[in-house]
């Protein structure tokens, strides 16, 4: 982030300035933003802008770099520094300029149409980044702009089937956030893990995070990397669970399971534990398999610690050293004591 | 057809043309070409090629007009004829040049994934409408052609999800043509119907129909339809579920029950009943929900008759009365005097 944004020239500068306190940390959850993993945030970096039209709220994520070596899981070679700046410099005034032309994009369309063709909007989004691919490719080729550069914009969309996660993710966010501050509710509304720690969120009690220690991912791990290697849990893309749909909606993307381990039965057992521990079922997102029953929406953090069903999350795995980047994808449990301190302190709150 | 190839003026010429002898008709699929519904395939009409580069043999099929009011359905308003003819002089003319700079498209590739994506390769076709988007649309916007143009192609793509059915069709083609005139096989090798009749080829008896009357289609209607406005089961698109896909991977898609009727339960154990009468599993094309197991592919006549289960085929519906266009989609049954007389013939020739 530091070496992106010139205020360091060296790694070496880029540590001793963050270690220095002249930097101030924020997490992204605290500014109605959401970042995947690592999920730096600098002020050079464009963002998508999320509006949830019901309730006026707006909420922000960057574009999405692709997988392998990428700032989010820790990498920050030239090659992923040069990639940023062409993200800022080329690719976001283009898909901004596609995107005034085309309107404001219905995401809430592109995630119900994405559920029913092998997405959960986690760490499954292929057919949200080729609906977004369809729908902007008509107006981004009508564009006062070189063939080449919308050759470059149409071909990372095209490589990068993780694109569509950061148009979920502030989706999520964006329909939490009104739920923030209900007296009295136990509905999660934020959930998000920053490598070393676990936090949550609840309506009753809001801004303040509840958090234990972050999990060992249990997954599957590219060639040549094994759980030695794993960081801990890491990122915000748990939001995504947290509004009902990535590992709550593994029914509607048994594929996944090439990605994140397990069988297709799992996936569908994995949704199917998730209405236990939820409020509702969405009237919008539909998994067709079971019936287009809604996805399990609303965690009641009274329901997780009655029936000892911890939320599931799918998620990606970084590696623990610094500029390697990502080493697989799996599954990770929360530690139950967020939910337990949430729920007492909640009693606490609303019995005085 | 003789309209669109300015044979004749008037739909009354038109058909004083068609009556009068001087036209030869012919089926596509003695043609190694496939069209789906009506199946109208003229001299000037654009066609996709389709090579089986195991056997070196090809395959063709027009370019998808899209739904509602298109010829293949029926319709030849100067609407239609309009629409064919700009797909004759911009939207192929267009792909073509597209296709030259990608190379060929790996079609086995875009099936696997479109299966893995809600598809199944007749009646639901919006993944793999998506994916050859997403591959060309870089491509596209590298030509020399006017913005206009390639917004307009872009565009016809992203409006018709059906568009990837004129491919999947001539790819499923491909696959069975090498098999026609294996001595003593029982596989059958092509299906199709003309509207009237219902018809089926055999390995061992290349070239060879056995025919029964073409079904009615017990499906959904668009609104102010109804099965009394039915043509009967009409198209060569049945050639997707001789290969293997189509009906036989309804499991791969269930929420094309919202288009053709039924629930996901039936679409899971419609895939579950084919491989009964069929010999093999696809290595390539693979269900998902039904723990990757491949599509049920090489129907054999003889088990269809020892078994008593007809193929499972789904299907548009056609309007009776020429010029309506299409009026639904749904399952159909063939007639099972097809398979009788096909497995009768097989045991004639063969124990001579």
């Amino acid at each position: 982030g530091l070496l992106y944004e010139g205020l360091a020239k060296t790694e070496v500068e880029a540590i001793a300035l963050a270690e220095s306190g002249k930097i101030e940390f924020s997490p992204c959850q605290d500014h109605a933003a959401v970042g995947p993993m690592a999920g730096i945030v600098t002020p050079r970096m464009p963002v998508w802008i999320i509006e949830n039209e019901t309730f006026g709220n707006q909420a922000y994520a960057t574009l999405n770099e692709g997988l392998g070596k990428v700032l989010r899981y820790g990498a920050y070679s030239q090659e992923v520094l040069d990639r940023l700046r062409w993200m800022e410099q080329e690719l976001a005034p283009i898909l901004q300029k596609a995107i005034e032309k085309h309107g404001p994009v219905d995401m809430r369309s592109l995630i119900v149409q994405a559920l029913q063709m092998g997405d959960e909007g986690h760490n499954r989004n292929r057919a949200g980044t080729s609906l977004v691919i369809r729908e902007l490719a008509p107006y981004l080729v009508m564009l006062d702009e070189s063939k080449e550069a919308l050759a470059r914009v149409l071909t990372f969309m095209h490589q990068n089937d993780h694109f569509f996660l950061n148009l979920t993710m502030p989706s999520a966010k964006s329909v939490l956030m009104p739920a923030e501050g209900i007296p009295g509710s136990t509905v999660i509304t934020a959930q998000g893990r920053n490598g070393t720690e676990f936090g949550i969120q609840v309506a009753g009690l809001k801004g303040r995070w509840f958090t234990g220690p972050a999990g060992i991912v249990n997954g599957l791990y590219l060639p040549g990397f094994g759980s030695d290697d794993a960081a801990p849990d890491i990122g915000d893309s748990v939001i995504t669970e947290t509004s009902g749909i990535g590992g709550f909606a593994m029914a509607a993307a048994p594929a996944i399971v090439k990605f994140v381990g397990g069988t297709p039965e799992d996936a569908l057992r994995f949704t199917r534990e998730m209405y236990e521990i939820t409020l509702a079922e969405n009237r919008e997102y539909k998994i067709p398999i079971l019936d287009f029953r809604g996805t399990p929406t609303a965690i009641d953090v009274r329901k997780v610690i009655d029936k000892g069903i911890l939320p599931v999350i799918n998620t990606g795995i970084a590696h623990k050293k610094p500029g390697i980047g990502m080493v697989g994808a799996g599954l990770v449990k929360p530690p139950v004591n967020c939910y337990q301190d949430a729920l007492k302190a909640l009693a606490e709150a609303y019995t005085k």
